[in-house]
């Protein structure tokens, strides 16, 4: 071998490999329904493919490909199948993936705007782009951001800096905090609470009525009591789009009693917030314009590959207070003229996310999008009807947006069994390979759910499932 | 308009539009000293540029991609120049490149197993190879991050947790906790703690030496003197090297006294971890094979493109009852077969990263890495040994791997004037565009920083920027 290190591919190979990975990708795309939706492989059998070390010597760019092609692709499970609709069906794009492989090939981190002048212009702007179609006053600050969880976290670490306390410099000391949220929000509160160092006790659930809304007088109910022994009310987190049924908390009642009482109104919208851009949407979102701090994900519905989260406050200067910290060795001489985006976050490294939004704004335009999830929403709405139409069916939860939460219930089958069968029968659906659903509890009674979200799911995906979960129900009810 | 929603690019568009972006990163990367290393657009500049809304209708991708050549490029920092000298200079390749393009792609969130076993396996297997060539004991278990931020959040988040207080229930409370590290360590650490609820007042900053070393006498010491004073001493964080100087804390000496103390050892080796794939600098490691969790970065100095940092946790289990908050609609068949890697952080939706180190791996292979690290850390030495023969510079800290500080003293110059000097001739060599240089301050010294990382960097451009300070300091010094 010869003493000089391995080159890079040179710019020829690059442009040799990087068209057959164009190509794979296309192919893909044209077809993703060729492989079953859920990967088959077992635990282990991946891990058990690979060699132990890696190799001592370099290895050609053709035979690592293969082994994608053969090893890989087989314990993929396909996000883009039009199938997956599961949890929430996510859903990239051609401009989303060519702006991601711009990035990734820039290597640019953005933490200062002298370390990428563009990356953070372009931030700006698309996040006005973005702010301005779903309807939110000019006064929301945004920030890209990798996911929800940290979004949370961030409004979280906000609103607890926003009580004056000292809690930066000191620490949360023995100061008794209390956040509200409904018992059908995302995990990520809690979990900011607990990693926070507030604790889960810090977090009440509040109670939801037969729609899964929160219950504004359960809050304001909450609130006083907690008051009253001792607790600080500091927050409130309301949903709308909640992950279980995607139901909607009455926001504007809410902020009626986070004003009365000066709570924090964090407003999760992490997967419903682009249905904002649908006029016909828009009363859904009453209230959230009063929020101190929203999040939404363009990586969820809005056609950009993962990851972006895009988080808004009113309040840049609390974010900051909550965030910055730069030593001598970060000092530029654009501190004063110019927005460092490391100030406003977790993370000191961030990468040029703005490129990939802005490259799907643009390709498909604010009414593009606005038909895609008119299209979701449409598609959603057929599907419950068809539970509603099926005696042997029950919906368990309104539709407001793309999602249905429904169960298998044979008629004559006694409500204790119906759990077990109707686990069994999201089990035989993901075995077929067209499909792939998933599951949540609703007030204890095990729901399925059906997520519409993927650019290629048409009518006939959404009938293929339904056919299945009919054929299935019928075979698994048979004695 | 058509009513049907706008389609995503056919495979055909994706294959065009891909190979044109293919060959403009190939252009790129085969000249990318066409450009400026530094962004030369003023703050504001590009902000101006683009339209105020977001388009109502759909553009076509070579308008957007013309602008993304016309307005973005000239606002792009060249993080791939191999004159980008500043920070830590990063490198990416061309299989990092292409391992992003796919994981961009497949869009998956490797959250479960279920949802990527793929991506789920391959993280273990790639992070399993890692942990070898830097000749850690298997006992390390390893998860992918983002980057060194939520890594260091990490390790606080599980030693906080080890303490078992049941903080995670009821928050940090009135526990007077302690966190030690050096005065050098990076600015994550003290923002762990203030994210954490630990508060700026948990972290005590123990003095280095004269080579930026921490001392361990003096935290010791520092232990001590706390326990007397009623504080929890909980952890030490030791760097192996720090982002001013590159100095290494004497980790081994630390273990010491963290095992004595039970304090949770971490070592942050952002930038210089790969470096223990050197048998050579496996001595600068003493120590580190004794720590409870470490963070390195292979998107640092190991080829990979932004983002990808390796933590290793010699305690999973810790780890997982830090973080681990599982609702009903995450819960698989798998659950007990298989590793859910949500499990093991912050971020519940995690991108499929292990693709572009395993591709890195396999390019290069181990002896390709080990060159190019080696290749970098002579620049370095050449460069120092520059600076050491001027009588017009000073070296002002030992170079252990490829970082250099110095700054330029000409003769007869009092020290009172060296400062402001040396930061004109920061901004003279910054604006020259053949090189990015960074600055730091040491004991109160503004000092220059020559930091060699990327690739593509050879001796020919530490040459140049060494001959353009010399350069500028002769015409900065003329009177």
């Amino acid at each position: 071998m010869s003493d000089l290190p391995r080159p890079d591919m040179t710019p020829e190979e690059f442009r040799i490999h990087g068209h057959r990975v164009i190509d794979w990708i296309a192919d893909y795309m044209a077809n993703p329904e060729r492989y079953p939706v859920l990967s088959r492989i077992q635990p282990g059998d991946l891990r058990a493919a690979l060699p132990a070390h890696a190799p001592e010597h370099p290895e050609s760019f053709e035979s690592m490909f293969a082994d994608f092609e053969k090893l890989v692709v087989p314990g993929i499970t396909h996000w883009n199948h039009p199938g997956f609709m599961a949890y929430f069906a996510i859903t990239g794009s051609g401009p989303g993936i060519l702006g991601e492989l711009l990035s990734g090939a820039l290597n640019i981190n953005a933490m200062l705007w002298r370390t990428g002048p563009a990356a953070t212009e372009l931030e700006e702007v698309v996040m006005g782009w973005l702010r301005e179609m779903l309807g939110l006053p000019s006064e929301f600050f945004g920030v890209v951001m990798d996911t929800a969880s940290i979004s949370t976290l961030c409004a979280v670490a906000e609103a607890r800096e926003n009580l004056g306390l000292g809690i930066r410099e000191k620490g949360t000391g023995a100061a008794r905090l209390r956040l509200y949220t409904s018992e059908h929000a995302h995990s990520s509160v809690e979990k900011a609470a607990i990693i926070l160092g507030l604790g889960q006790e810090s977090v009440r659930m509040i109670p939801s009525d037969a729609e899964f809304r929160m219950i504004p007088a359960e809050l304001a109910r909450a609130v006083a009591e907690d008051k009253a022994a001792g607790w600080l009310p500091f927050m409130v987190v309301a949903t709308i789009g909640t992950t279980s049924t995607t139901s909607v908390d009455p926001v504007a009642a809410i902020a009626d009693i986070a004003a009365a009482n000066k709570l924090w109104l964090h407003v999760d919208a992490a997967y419903a917030g682009p249905a904002a851009s649908l006029p016909e949407m828009r009363p859904k979102f009453a209230g959230w314009e009063r929020a101190d701090s929203i999040v939404t994900n363009p990586h969820k519905w809005m056609l950009t590959p993962f990851d972006f989260s895009a988080f808004y406050t009113r309040h840049p200067a609390k974010l900051r207070a909550a965030f910055s910290l730069v030593p001598e060795y970060l000092r530029t001489a654009e501190d004063a003229s110019a927005r460092n985006y490391m100030d406003y976050g977790v993370q000191l490294g961030r990468r040029f996310r703005a490129l990939k939004l802005w490259f799907v704004l643009r390709y498909f335009g604010q009414e593009g999008i606005r038909q895609i999830l008119r299209k979701h929403i449409a598609l959603a709405q057929m599907f419950a009807s068809w539970v509603d139409a099926d005696p042997n069916f029950e919906r368990l939860a309104p539709v407001p947006f793309s999602v249905v939460c429904f169960r298998a219930k044979p008629q004559g089958m006694p409500e204790a069994e119906l759990e077990k069968f109707n686990s069994s029968l999201l089990d035989a659906v993901n075995a077929d390979g067209r499909a792939f659903i998933s599951h949540t509890k609703l007030k204890g009674v095990y729901t399925l759910r059906v997520a519409i979200g993927h650019l290629r799911t048409e009518e006939s995906h959404i009938r293929a499932v339904w056919e299945l979960l009919q054929a299935q129900t019928n075979a698994l009810s048979k004695p």
